[in-house]
């Protein structure tokens, strides 16, 4: 198991390290932000104190809008940020990057277009990967987020681009909250095993009714409608052995003591997302 | 043309007709509760007086609950109803019932299963649309409301089950808010018309941010992120020659004057959804 940020969205760097540490989970998906904010280095020797793996980091992508260079820019420091923290996490931590697709720009409603601009952009950047030694993991994102955060809306879309390219540069992440409702998904998931793509497994529940903000929409395991377990069997089916990430967006979760937070996540996770520990 | 009546929904049948009419809209989409609080038989003469066509009933569905044999039965109404309106509206009226399968059932998170029992629904209900002439047509619905309104999410997963069925029987509706996200939507969009499929084509624009309530989350043609003309275009060379419906379930557009939202919604439509009038 492993702990994603953002689940604890507040906490800085020091202090998510600790309470993950301290909830007994073994691995933490960190962010962008909170590494920025202590620099590089200083995060990376950080994480070695901690012990801790990295499951992953979050995130490159956003590949749709007006300045492509800027982007791919973007994401080539965030390739190496990935391989700088890899390195220094302890033994079994994955160098992967999350790639969210971006939305559609303002007043465009080129979907197709957006969706070839964002395959591009992987194609681009599956060099620097390479280069890294790092894996881009696109994630298929919940098709409400289809016009302002991931045009790529479905896991069958995310293994046409990734297998475009070789199997330990471009990936996908499976996330349950993204892909619970896909009437493909056991399909996918299987063909995502046979080609050696699932990069990470992330697990978080669709709650009802959904939140006025429908980016926090997220909840615990077992909170919500998510058959997590037929999921994860699906995922470790079909060979996935990496950690398994807890990774909530809740208004509630992120005002509550990050603390009291990485040890719920860690209750609900045993039973709830039927992973062996 | 067509206003579904939900975009003008406080509005009682005979006001509905009315400013539908008054707009220059020579058809309507029909709900059951505006014509259940007149009684089928004064609606069907109001509806005859008119002079405007009927292009849909909404709706028939919510097959997933745990009481079948009643969601049947009040199906098999819906049916008849169906029949008597779509025998009084002008000619070109269609006798379409919409169906919106319903969600997962409280604690329930076998998602196949509740697919399963809408797909057995329909086919004891093809029987029911036969005898009466009338077309079953299954909507499916944004993957956001998987958990609580409708298990059936893609265009794909709606036309696998209604081809099972003769295809004067049962077809599926195409409603641009619920399946514009869809990267298999030009695909599936040309099999329903290789099959003769398409029942309704309703339009319907994505807006952001979505408000707080994702029922009602949907703009006027133009508003939002979808590119109706494009869709639209789909539909007509798939060979649909039915009318268009114009649905917005929008808490602005239900406060403000039904006359004044008619008539926004043909301005709207010519401009935007790109059928030929």
């Amino acid at each position: 198991m492993s702990l994603n940020q953002a689940t604890i969205r507040h906490a800085d760097f020091a202090t998510a390290l600790r309470v993950t540490r301290q909830a007994g989970i073994p691995a933490i998906g960190v962010w962008r932000e909170p590494v920025g904010a202590v620099g590089l280095s200083t995060a990376a020797a950080m994480l070695a104190d901690s012990g801790l793996r990295m499951s992953s980091l979050c995130r490159g992508g956003f590949f749709t809008g007006p300045d492509t260079a800027a982007a791919l820019d973007e994401n080539r420091r965030a390739i190496e940020e990935t391989a700088a923290l890899a390195a220094a996490g302890a033994a079994g931590s994955a160098p992967v990057l999350v790639l969210v697709a971006g939305g559609l720009p303002e007043g465009d409603r080129d979907l197709a277009g957006a969706r070839s601009r964002a395959r591009d952009a992987v194609g681009v950047l599956a060099e620097d990967a390479a280069a890294a030694g790092v894996v881009l993991a696109i994630e298929p994102m919940h098709p409400m987020y289809a016009a302002d955060r991931g045009v790529i809306s479905t896991l069958a879309q995310a293994l046409d681009i990734a297998e475009q390219f070789p199997a330990d540069r471009v990936g996908v992440v499976v996330d349950t909250f993204h892909v619970w409702w896909d009437p493909c998904l056991g399909d996918q998931i299987r063909r995502a095993g046979l080609t050696g793509r699932i990069a990470s497994y992330q697990v978080g529940d669709w709650i009802t009714p959904l939140p006025p903000d429908v980016l926090l929409a997220r909840g615990l395991p077992g909170e919500g409608h998510v058959d997590l377990a037929s999921i994860s069997e699906l995922v470790e089916k079909a060979g996935y052995r990496g950690d398994v990430e807890v990774e909530i967006f809740n208004e509630d979760l992120w005002r509550a003591d990050p603390d009291r937070v990485a040890r719920r996540a860690a209750e609900t996770f045993d039973g709830a997302a039927g992973v062996p520990g």
